[in-house]
């Protein structure tokens, strides 16, 4: 296998939320008992027919096509005006400036936003903190860029204060030579949310250690009550070594859309910005119309969501607690992350039982760390009722194939 | 400088279409004369508003809106209900099989194709022999990649059977250990198409030398008349070793919607789809929904379209040569790339005077390979009168800083 194929072999999607479709028939094990009838629910992802995006905004982008060309051909980071709207109600967000002009980007999702920033910080060979477990991209990014992960515990099931990041770790890392911390907060994909202390901490080692921290707050907005939520950019740290990335994709039901934003150093931006001209020119013209509205839904739109949310969260949680399953209680977010017990199925055959024997897709918690076989993601953000016979299916399964 | 500044030093975008509203006043030269009135003229891209989209085309992406989730989140290559048709109407164009399930990929653009093709199969340190003059990103992509560029010489003003490419210098390339050949057909900047002889002899070295060939034909439907096309997919090539890249954004108006397409290998094509997954997940869904009426428009529609920009050419080629300025006639695409006497002004300087002086925008020869300062490119796809009268008012500076 040469370098380039063991590289590509390393970025597997096979179980990747949506790939399920691509799996080969004929690789399916031996199932035991009847499958369990119930409406098919793909907590691989949320559900955009059931939370619906707010209202008007199709019609912001359709206003953008009749726009015509200034919108279709934006600069590479942005249309300038959208960036304006947006940097202030950013600004008001995390509690921090933003400048339109410098400190910006619009991206075709957060995806592509941390794909750039990401991309623009780790070079061949250097050393990226990463925690684990989170969102499955950051690792295959930085081995996509030919870097080094230095892995960071996060005790999410023993640590009720914070997230429970092992700082020790993250100083080693720092201290082994890493220049650049990658984490998600709310965590993907526990929901965890990171102590105001914890916050402190990271900018504290990062300005110490002189790197550069890319924090993902794609969930940040989904915070349920209870949740205190300290913005890494806001904290005593310098501007010019945090990127924060979010975008409309999860909460707003956007993800169709595909926009996201990053914003932080300039410098960094500015490479980003480079970057993109070359990965895709710029996120869609006639989509960033779409950012008009976001952060600035009608009043009420938002604490609608997270009572509804929350809602399922708490009833989910009931019913994983009642059968004897381990799962932290997410601070924000819509992602239950919940242990199962020893079963008779290689957790990998369980998570295909799941699918073919009680029409549930989940995913694997393998894709978000090493050690984590034991474990599944699921995004609740479903029609409740469909969710909570689901996860009654699940746990029913989970019975069958237990010991 | 550290290496990863220099790399992205290496990437500007400061003289990119579209770019020229981040440039700092500061660094305006010293014109003579009056400005010259008259309608801004943008031919950095080609005027969306001047020629619109197929009919129908917002309506296919509001029927993508309503179809909600599934349209939302389709596999990371695409919808496969539009990639089969897709597939089929592309093997129609091409004249050689394309399979939905394995040799198709939809991206954010041609660009995402590009860069993902290109990501695919360039790894660090790695030859890749390059055509100059060709589209800018091309060489950028083999930088940001650490790869290695071998030039290919296109003579494209001296030769008239065929592009003119230097096919000793690709052999070249080839012995000297590029495995990879990156080209467009038709040429952007010069809208030559490669003849019959060349597209084979291409495949020939191709074969021999064991190299891989993506070729962008993003201009390929846009042909004068006179013109014959070969595509490269349809001689006699191992389809293993060919990546073909399409897409709407340019002759169909639909830049902003985002949308490219890759075919061809499927080797090639499932990398692509790992690294669109860390990159940007997937072309928009919804926007995906336009793809459906792609290479389906109405009858005489593309007719019409190329008769139109075969006026706007002509024109504007006779008002050149007129003036005593070289230009070849383009082939395909909506390119002219003209040289410029000399100039009191660096060739620079003479692009601003262009755009302050006399409202015109257009894109600096030395985008598309070194030496290239006393050329510049014009995208013609605009309004014909106001593309007549900004050709004028250029020719009026050429005049005023002659010699």
């Amino acid at each position: 296998m040469d370098k380039m194929e063991s590289k590509f072999a390393s970025l597997a999607t096979d179980n990747a939320p949506g790939q399920e479709v691509r799996e080969r028939a004929a690789a399916q094990p031996v199932f035991s008992g009847d499958p369990i009838p119930g409406r098919e629910v793909d907590f691989s992802h949320g559900d955009v027919d059931a939370f619906l995006p707010a209202p008007g905004t199709l019609d912001a982008f359709v206003a953008g096509v009749h726009a015509g060309g200034r919108q279709a051909y934006t600069e590479y980071r942005g249309s300038a005006d959208i960036r304006a709207g947006l940097a202030s109600r950013l600004a008001a967000f995390t509690g921090a400036p933003v400048s339109a002009d410098t400190d910006l980007i619009l991206t075709p999702g957060s995806q592509g936003a941390l794909f750039l920033a990401v991309a623009s910080v780790v070079g061949a060979g250097e050393k990226v903190a990463i925690v684990e477990p989170d969102y499955f991209a950051n690792r295959k990014l930085v081995r996509f860029l030919d870097g080094e992960i230095m892995p960071v515990r996060l005790a999410f099931l023993e640590k009720a204060d914070g997230a429970g990041l092992d700082l020790g770790d993250l100083e080693d890392a720092f201290k082994r030579g890493a220049r650049a911390f990658v984490f998600s907060n709310p965590n993907n994909p526990t929901g965890a949310v990171y102590s105001d202390a914890e916050i402190r901490a990271i900018a504290a080692l990062a300005e110490r250690y002189g790197a550069t921290v890319i924090v993902d707050q794609l969930y940040s907005r989904l915070r349920y009550s209870g949740t205190t939520y300290t913005h890494l950019r806001a904290v005593e740290v310098d501007p010019d070594r945090v990127i924060t990335i979010m975008g409309p994709s999860k909460t707003e039901s956007l993800s169709g859309y595909r926009l996201g934003v990053a914003f932080g150093s300039p410098r960094i931006i500015e490479r980003m910005e480079k970057l993109q001209a070359i990965v895709s020119l710029r996120a869609s013209g006639y989509n960033q119309s779409v950012l008009r509205g976001w952060l600035a839904e009608p009043k009420g739109w938002m604490e609608k969501r997270i009572a509804l949310h929350q809602a399922i969260r708490n009833d989910l949680l009931e019913r994983l607690w009642g059968a004897g399953l381990a799962a932290r209680t997410p601070d924000a977010g819509s992602y239950l992350f919940p242990k199962l017990p020893r079963l008779s199925l290689a957790p990998a055959d369980f998570v295909k039982a799941l699918r073919f024997q009680a029409s549930v897709i989940v995913t694997p918690g393998t894709e978000f760390g090493p050690n984590l076989n034991a474990f599944i993601r699921l995004n609740f953000s479903q029609d409740h009722a469909a969710a909570a016979a689901a996860v009654d299916r699940m746990i029913e399964l989970v019975a069958r194939y237990e010991g």
